[in-house]
Parts: C-alpha cells; structure tokens; sequence
C-alpha cells in the first residue's frame, strides 16, 4: 500500500477526512488512518501538518482554476474571451459553493488560514486577465495604459462574482442578469479606455 | 427624565450599551439602567428588543448615507461627481471599519440579523446612483439604455469598497489606487454604453 502512496492519494484522501471531521477535528492521523498507512508515511510528503492543510488548499482553488487557463488563448475576439473567462470563473465558484455547501464552509476555513496561497491563486487570475487585456489592447478592441493595473480593477469590480464572501448572493433570481451588468459595464469601459 | 427620553437618546445609548455588553449579552434592561429609566420607558418607543436592535442598525446604516445624498445634486459634471459619491462612500465605510473596529464587529452582527433593514439601505445607495447616472445621460456624458440597472451594476462592481465582507481590504498600501483603477474603468464604461 505504502508504495502506491503518492501526494495526490493523500490529498484526495484529505478533503474526504475534512469534510467528515470539519477543519477543526481533522488531523494528520485521522488521514493515515483513512488511507491504512502509518502517519509517517503522511509526513514523508506533507512535513507538517500545515503543510498538508497548504497543499490541500492549493489544490481545492486551483479546481476552480481548472479549465479558466485555457479560455485565456481561446479564438474568440478579447471582447468575448473576457465575458467566457469571468463567466466560466463565476459558475466554478457557484457550483462550488451551492453544490456542496458544507465541503465549501469548510474550505473557507482553510483559505482563511493559508493567506500565501490565495494570494498566489489572486496573482494566477490577474496574470489570466491580464494576458486577455493585452490582446485586446493588441487586437484594437480594448484601450488602457496599463494591462495589468486595469486587469486587477476588472477582477476586484467583479468580486461579487468570485470572492466566497458573496456566496449568499450567487443563488438568487437576478444573480445572472446583475452579473451580466457588471460585466457589460466594464468590457464597455475597457473598449474606451480609463 | 422620563419626560426628555426620546428615540433618539435611547439609540445613542443602546450603541453604547452594544459597544460595552457585545451584541450577544446587551439587553433593553442594559439599555434602561444606562438611561436611568425603567425598561417599560424604553418599550414604549421601541416595542420589543428586535424592533430596537432593528432601529439602531438603521442608525448606524443612514449615519454612513449622510453627507452622500447632497452629493448627488453637487454643481461638478455627472462622471465627477459619480467620482465624488463613490469615493466619499469608501471614505465613509472605512472611517467607521478602522477607526472603530470594536463598533464595527458589533455592527456587523446587527447587520446580518436585520436583512430588511440592510436591504432598504442598498436601495437608498442605488437610488442615489441612479440619479447621478439619469443625470450624466441627460448631460450626454453617459450612454445607458437603464440607469437603474447600470447603477445597480455600478454599486455590485464597487462591493469591495463599501460591503464590509472586504474591510480587511480597506487599508492597505494600494486600496486607493486600486479604488481609483476600478471607479475610472466604470466611468469609461458609463461614456460608451454597456
């Protein structure tokens, strides 16, 4: 069993252990245990037990980062590619959060005690941004003096969509169409330039 | 002083009774000794503790509106003084998160038990936003074909410098620029038309 015991193994075992103890309760033998190992073995990837509730984390948001990196070089015009790419982000984090709540609750513990690794998840979804801008500034479509600057003011106007502090909000009738606003307003704003 | 106890004192006080007791412990007979009063005195202005927790929620919630609805009548063009409105809300909202985190953690609990009370409040900002915005379309700045769902769009792509789930955001280095990057992103997007 040892042998086929690889990091991914781990960390899949980890959130189940997670979301049946809470964040709270859950420790690093409760996932030995879970995966009929010696708590050794655990350590022999993850040093610590913070290690492993970092890794965990890590690969809880880089889920919904999944599939976002390639809608960047989609070959649509930058225009659309943007609207794709925050509307893909928008239902990642949706279906996260309304999906499985009590598995989202309990991330939201974790994110808020690994604050190195989402500000590295923030840093990965500007760089996306960012990479689309460019190319509207490139293609003509879009006007600023600066990519970067301008694509963290489009992804902090629209935290409503994505920051788990606004989960409340996601579900209601008119979530789509307010999205939908918010978006418009700023392809709009990035096409004139600020 | 039976016969001077208004609403209006009794709210002063019931702020400072929170501020003392916490939201989970301060009670109306808290309240009532503070003021010297019996608590059937306090009763009869506000006719349970919810309708009083309600009432000095509003308060607190119309004390971070003043000063902004002159704002919106303000003699400068409509895109300055959609500037202006924002920026003096931010201001408004952080004064209150850091100058008196003790009182605005308290206020925060106030605040999610009284969601009809939250909910006027955002209706009076929106208010506002559309007026400036109807303004700017008159005046030709703005091009929209419903003020009141672009305005709505402007408040959701703002979230991050007035909804208190971001007040930790609130203070570092870059949150005026970055405040400013998103403000002037929405003011070009309002020029063309989403």
């Amino acid at each position: 069993m040892a042998e086929a015991l690889t990091a991914e193994t781990i960390l899949g075992t980890t959130e189940d252990v997670l979301r049946r103890f809470g964040p709270a309760k859950a420790t690093v033998v409760d996932v030995a245990r879970a995966l009929g190992v010696s708590h050794g073995s655990v350590y022999r990837h993850f040093p610590t037990k913070a290690a492993l509730r970092e890794a965990v984390t890590q690969r809880w948001l880089d889920r919904a980062h999944a599939g976002l990196a390639e809608l960047v070089t989609a070959p649509t015009d930058p225009p659309q590619r943007l609207r794709d790419w925050l509307a893909a982000l928008f239902e990642a984090k949706r279906r996260k959060a309304l999906g499985d709540p009590e598995l989202f609750a309990t991330f939201q513990v974790l994110v808020a005690e690994n604050s190195r690794v989402v500000a590295a998840h923030v840093a990965a979804m500007v760089d996306d941004l960012t990479e689309i801008v460019r190319s509207g500034v490139d293609s003509g479509h879009f006007t600023t003096a600066d990519p970067r600057r301008t694509a963290r003011a489009v992804f902090h106007a629209t935290a409503r969509y994505h920051d788990p502090a606004h989960a409340s909000d996601w579900s209601g009738p008119d979530a789509d169409d307010a999205f939908d606003a918010v978006v418009s307003l700023l392809v709009a704003g990035l096409r004139t330039g600020a």
